[in-house]
């Protein structure tokens, strides 16, 4: 008898647990999660490319680190280096200007062997910006699916960063509006409630461009409207999984022309 | 005239620049420098991997990040999954523990695509494993061609790491023996000049396994023979560009043997 009630207990244990981890939306944390490490990553890495080419090749300068990478990869010998090759990347004036460079280059001859490991690094670092949109586009994706609502309300990135910040959709549905409005800044919100300093006004809703586009004294209110609308809609999407993003969204943008005019810029 | 003068002064700044440039041994920090990214990055990416594919197979436990990327690479569907296929990477008794614990496994079903997104991300792991290795060949046959003697004397890898701390060969090759004895444990030097603690026996050169395999009390003695032969092999891998390298190994085995018969651990 005390076998069974075990085993009973067990499955229960398991059942728990296994629910727990049934949430789908935990995904969401890690793709918005990897994609922030990939980002980083590639950064980091077009920073080496930078320094490693410069040996051979000072002279290259463009401030698109994707765009030097792709450089890298098509350049074979700068001294036989043909504007023509390079016009699709820069256009045909930058691309003339650089086969000039390149032939009175001041960088170490390198050899052939060399030069493959360098583009072979740089052709690394590209394939990283590669999956980096692949995964953008599946962020995307899983945000529709799961928060249909709030991926029509704001962009499905924003949506996926929200539920990320919030832990979970099933917490940010149950987070009041005032919490949602400053999900992200917490540092200044509890900068706030310590020091008496300015409460915030926006956390990653500030990445909306209604409100980053905004004047300083009208962001307040249009975050504070943004968040309204998103906290509906984390409900819509995590309770009654009603489709009601349109309403929201003519209610919001309403709101927004209201405040437009009534506090010009 | 004057303007012959400004001509000639213009191209003689440009050919010590270009000197500056042409040292090769620069490839070599480069690569050094290359590499520790990549194994940090490599790292990094593989913690987001274990979370993320966490969510669907927690039970998958393999110590080793670059297995666990080649099986998140090979499992398609865990409730599948045969354990014939794991055996080439784990052997024949993990690879039937796995099989059973896929088979009820507490993590969430996911979909193809899903699934599709986190083995794409486990492959890019796994290309910059490979990268790492190509890099590693390359480091190694660079720092026997720039500096053929230390190479010889301690492993490629750490002859490639003694030039990039040193800065550059030039650098490595007028520094006293005292001084390659403790590079790259410049905090330690430091804080023994200043505070009057104990000063540091070894900087990178520790990694020779003579020393770091070493009684802690021959260490130093070994690693002040080491650098003595170190400072030399530069020198004639910077100026006199003659291989006495494998004198050099031969009179240091010498008094290694000797610091070990005098004070036996």
């Amino acid at each position: 008898m005390a076998y069974f009630d075990r085993a009973r207990l067990l499955e229960r244990a398991k059942r728990g647990v296994k629910e727990a981890y049934t949430e789908r939306d935990q995904l969401l944390n890690q793709v918005v999660n990897s994609l922030n490490e990939l980002n980083r990553i590639s950064n980091l890495l077009s920073e080496r490319l930078r320094e490693w080419y410069g040996v051979y090749f000072p002279e290259l300068k463009i401030a698109d680190a994707e765009k030097y990478a792709t450089l890298v990869a098509i350049i074979e010998d700068k001294k036989e280096l043909s504007a023509a090759i390079l016009e699709e990347s820069v256009g045909k004036e930058k691309a003339e200007a650089l086969e000039k460079l390149a032939k009175r280059s001041m960088g170490t001859e390198l050899n052939a062997d060399d030069l493959k490991q360098i583009r072979t690094f740089a052709e690394r670092i590209l394939s990283l910006y590669a999956q980096r949109v692949e995964l953008e586009n599946y962020q995307a994706k899983l945000a529709k699916e799961l928060a249909p609502n709030i991926s029509h309300l704001v962009e499905p990135a924003l949506a996926a960063r929200l539920v990320t910040v919030a832990g979970s959709l099933k917490r940010l549905a149950q987070l009041p509006a005032s919490t949602v409005q400053v999900l992200g800044a917490e540092k200044a919100l509890f900068k706030h409630l310590r020091q008496n300093s300015k409460p915030p006004k926006h956390g990653v809703i500030f990445q909306h461009p209604y409100i980053s586009n905004a004047p300083k004294k009208q962001r307040g209110k249009i975050a504070r409207a943004l968040a309204t609308n998103i906290s509906i809609a984390a409900k819509a999407d995590y309770y009654s999984k009603n489709f009601i993003a349109p309403k929201l969204k003519e209610r919001f943008e309403k709101r927004v022309a209201a405040i437009r005019r009534s506090s010009p810029a």
